[in-house]
């Protein structure tokens, strides 16, 4: 059992501008806006009945089931934001409430131990009978996530009991034995909780049942078709996509291409890489690094994103990046955040780190307005309202973030992503401790036995340069690892005023640093960051002949409230002079990237629909700004690509 | 009733390589092979039934209705297609079976003249209560215009008088008065087919009700939401299209820009143009003016494809082309020669005999491929096949041409369309012979009493040089006005030899040349045909930065049996020297572009997805190949615009 116990969980206090902004709209409005939508307190949203659900499985209220199958899942995320807030942020009324709902989802467990409204209030005899569409095992999964952040973040047992309840329960009827059932989740979830309920209680069937999952997917006689055979249900399922939607279409271990609904995929992913670290397996780490290859290197947009295809919100094929029609879902990418914390987990090479910051700058966080209560499920890279509203397969996009969603998984799920943000930070291993992040901080650690204190300061992601503190009670021997970001060109790093050298001490993204630390030693780092000019790799159709901006990990776009309509009329050629500007007063604080371009010169109505005379242009002062905090001022156009050339 | 009986329909004989070619596929191909397919003697295509219903519904045979709910047309349109083939290329063993099919409709036509296997099979009492979906209007109209055209071409009344009493019948069932009925066709058709009708016949309550239908379409009470309710069906109608889709969404005067189902809105602009033109009324022609120029100006593919969203395959909105999603259905293409056609009916200028030239050689024999016994129904500009196979929103496209259709409206539309081609070369209106197109045929006219056959001779659309003989039986004084294509820069005329003055007489894009006109007086037409890099209005999102060719009124495209796959890495820079070859043996005999291009230069499987580093190019030989041709050698990659530039 390589790795279990020695990956010791940090305390970390995040105190950086700017993600202490974000975990702060969590929670002051995130947290209560989502509360209040569980209790169906929303005029401008449809119920959620979340809460009422569980009250009505308690047997405290009349009433009928409502909502989706997953819907208990809705509860779950916002009790796990609430714990990753509680750990750093007392709120003894916030606690209180909690530990309602925790009484609350007590009372609606079964006798057994089984858990899930839905089956309790509306089918009781049906239990496990359709696995593949009704999410009893997902909802449990985010519950024991919830249980165990709860337990993390407050000490106290009870949400960890119920929930070890459910997962006894589970592990007596799931498995390989004869008198199991020998199936597997429709939505993978609960394979990575746990893993989570594995490290905190020790108990090795956890680990077992989330390995068994995962090694019976797929495999012949299909668990699916046989489930629905039994249920007399002939109809096709999930069109051309088939079992790829579910990953199931062939074993777990055959998969080397990310396929499918990309939500379940990644969840599935992010299991696969943390039992390759704690169990060493290599038929588990080649999978997970073939899955991580195809989707990092072949299947991501620049943001983060990830899911192409809005059919079945779905990865589409290599190279396949639509700007427009892309589905790019939050949860996808939050899950891909996940995945790349198990993938460092696996082992320590920057380019996990690289695709973490992509995305928790990126295409997660986009999911969001600056104010905490609008939201995307979708996350485009290239948006034309008029577009979206006249094209019957541009539908699911959105030109404006929305209230709490009727499928409101995104929501929760961002906020237990923000205000777990600290936990990506460092991790410590043997006696080495690993800084994967840049962001002001307080972090506490036990090194060699030694206490350590590590303090960041840091206006990254607009400057990077960053001071670090190391304290250990007394001095000690230990190595730090810190990471050079992929997009810097130029580092420099000084211990105590002394410049370190980089080169000779650099592995696989990591400079390496082993001394006596002493209290108050500092370090000062220096990362170059310039304004990119990024292309993509030429097999992506859509983006040959197109730019992005990057500075550091926040990736630029254009919007049409700074730069006029008709976006695709610009270009920013490739000697166009470009600078970046921090602006206080811009969307909560930004460096926003300007530059001369060109534009195509205004069109008279009567201009030709074809011609054979050449376009005139004329030069303009184009602004653009982080990607993430698009649509926060007016709605309009935005793209992230933009023309290289007009003509 | 200005300009009725003015446009006698002159005789012609089209004679040119690459038309007659083209008639000769339809005449010895499509229309055995359909004959085949309305027989059900197609192993590789789904049955059509078409022939058994009319024998179902003449008591002749037991059995079900089978096929849609408009599968008569098919037959119709057949019929059409061989009275046009007839009229040039006698067959009495053709003749013979299109009598019995003609005899076999007479027995399934009811005493009162009604006549739809449908409803006369399987709701006998259900006539007329679904305009909206049903099309026993559109079927009737297709009958009504295989009539005349039979009857044209044969000089045989028998079917003729089939349709007068299906259309007396039904002229006396739908009108203003009260005990008819206030609605109009589902699917437009009847109008433009009502009009044919008036002009054989003189009868004026055909042209009546083809006004009355037109008038009466979308008027509140609106017709289709009553017949609804009537059928007590409240279910919602074509989703966010609603009744655009049938444009019945505002009564037709207020209509200035095509929605909707493509083919009924260019089936509707057609009858509108036409009694614009019979009826000199203002409101008419300025409908039909203000259509056309949204079609033709903001709506329309260079290749004359219409409507650009499959859902509904519809007209989407202004300057809104995706190259590789659009619907193009072939049918709505022919619509679009029909209206050109009876635009020029309407007025004489050459930008409507430009459009009609632009789809004829592009959108509507695209269709088809060079043996004739495959279609595409969907004509799109950009194919990757690996994306039509990938992503569902476009699987409405496909990658090959297929067999018979189970909507098989398109094959049997391209068949009339090709075996009438010659129908749309000239009008004769007072003393004036206009040329619109030019191919080769001989033309047989009265001209002020006196006949005068016309004689082209042209490698057209090759090369533009032309030669005309026209020979009136005595010296005769008229008016010839000859079209200078819009794509031509520069064009000379000599009559016996002596240059004419082109600027001094043109008009409207036609030349008018009065002379006293004798036997085998020879003039000469050069069009000087340039190879021309076309680009759009900038509106167009999808266009910018990208370059299409055209040469004369041939639209090129590039393939991947030519220039390798992954086109989008190709570019043709505004400096790039183009030539035009002349290849015999290549694709029945065209004209191939050839020209010096970009490329990107082959990566390596391990380039990353994102970088800084620019892009290596080199240089490439591209060849293009005229877009109707494509997919005539291999499947694969094609697209008709060309990046300009990569970086």
């Amino acid at each position: 059992m390589k790795g279990h116990a020695k990956d010791i969980k940090p305390k970390v206090t995040v105190n950086d501008r700017f993600w202490k902004r974000k975990i702060e709209v969590v929670q002051k409005e995130v947290i209560p806006y989502q509360w209040k939508a569980l209790n169906d307190q929303l005029s401008d949203a449809k119920p959620s009945h979340a809460i009422r659900n569980f009250k009505i499985a308690a047997g405290e209220e009349e009433g009928e089931f409502y909502g989706k199958v997953f819907q208990d899942s809705d509860v779950a995320k916002w009790l796990e934001a609430v714990a990753y807030s509680l750990e750093t942020l007392p709120n003894p009324d916030l606690e209180t409430i909690a530990d309602e709902v925790i009484d609350l989802i007590g009372r609606a467990q079964q006798n057994d131990g089984y858990l899930n409204t839905y089956y309790t209030i509306k089918e009781p005899n049906k239990r496990w009978t359709n696995l593949r569409d009704n999410h009893e095992l997902y909802v449990s999964g985010h519950l024991i996530e919830a249980a165990v952040a709860y337990y993390e973040a407050t000490g106290k047992k009870k949400f960890l009991n119920i929930m070890c309840k459910n997962a006894d329960y589970i592990t007596s009827v799931f498995g390989p034995h004869k008198h199991q059932i020998q199936g597997y989740p429709g939505h993978q979830e609960i394979e990575l909780a746990l893993i989570k309920l594995y490290r905190i209680t020790n108990k090795d069937a956890y680990l077992q049942l989330s390995k068994f999952f995962i090694e019976q997917r797929g495999k012949e006689p299909h668990y699916f078709k046989l489930e629905a055979k039994k249920r007399n249900d002939d109809r096709p399922f999930r069109g051309e996509l088939k079992y790829k939607y579910n990953q199931s279409h062939t074993p777990v271990f055959n998969q080397t291409e990310a396929v499918g609904h990309a939500v379940r995929g990644v969840y599935m992913y992010t299991a696969i890489a943390e039992l390759a670290s704690i169990t060493g397996d290599n038929t588990f780490i080649e999978t997970a690094k073939k899955l991580w290859n195809n989707v990092t290197k072949k299947q991501m947009y620049l943001t983060g994103g990830i899911g192409a295809s809005p059919f079945g919100e779905a990865f589409s094929t290599d190279y396949d990046l639509p700007n427009d029609t892309c589905y790019n879902e939050t949860c996808a990418s939050i899950g891909l955040v996940f995945w790349a914390n198990r993938m460092l987990q696996m082992e320590k090479k920057a380019e996990y780190a690289d695709v973490l910051e992509r995305v928790i700058y990126n295409g997660t966080i986009s999911g969001m307005d600056l104010k905490g209560n609008k939201f995307f499920y979708v996350n485009p890279l290239e948006v034309t309202p008029e577009v979206i509203e006249n094209r019957h397969d541009h539908k699911h996009v959105k030109p404006e973030r929305q209230t709490w969603f009727k499928t409101a998984c995104c929501p929760p799920n961002l906020a237990r992503m923000v205000t777990s943000i600290g936990k990506h930070i460092y991790s410590v291993e043997d006696q080495q401790l690993f800084i994967h992040l840049y962001m002001g901080n307080e972090g506490e650690f036990i090194i060699n036995g030694t206490p350590v204190s590590i303090v960041q300061k840091t206006t990254y992601p607009w400057e990077a340069t960053v001071e670090i503190e190391v304290s250990p009670a007394q001095p000690n021997d230990f190595t730090l690892a810190l990471r050079i970001p992929g997009w810097c060109q130029h580092a420099t790093i000084t211990i105590q005023g002394e410049v370190f050298n980089i080169a000779d001490n650099l592995k696989d993204g990591y400079v390496y640093i082993r001394r006596n630390w002493k209290e108050n030693d500092l370090i000062q780092l220096h990362f170059q960051m310039e304004v990119q000019r990024i292309r993509s790799n030429p097999k992506v159709r859509e983006n040959v002949g197109k730019v992005a901006l990057q500075r550091g990990p926040i990736v630029y776009c254009i919007e049409e409230c700074d730069n006029g309509s008709d976006l695709h009329g610009i270009a920013l050629p490739s000697d166009a002079k470009l600078s970046a500007t921090y602006d206080e007063n811009l969307l909560n604080g930004v460096v926003y990237i300007s530059g001369e371009g060109k534009r195509i010169s205004e069109t008279s109505e009567k201009e030709e629909l074809y011609s054979t005379i050449p376009m005139t242009t004329n030069k303009v002062e184009l602004k653009a700004i982080p990607y993430y905090a698009w649509c926060n001022r007016k709605p309009g156009e935005m793209r992230v690509w933009i023309n290289n050339q007009l003509q």
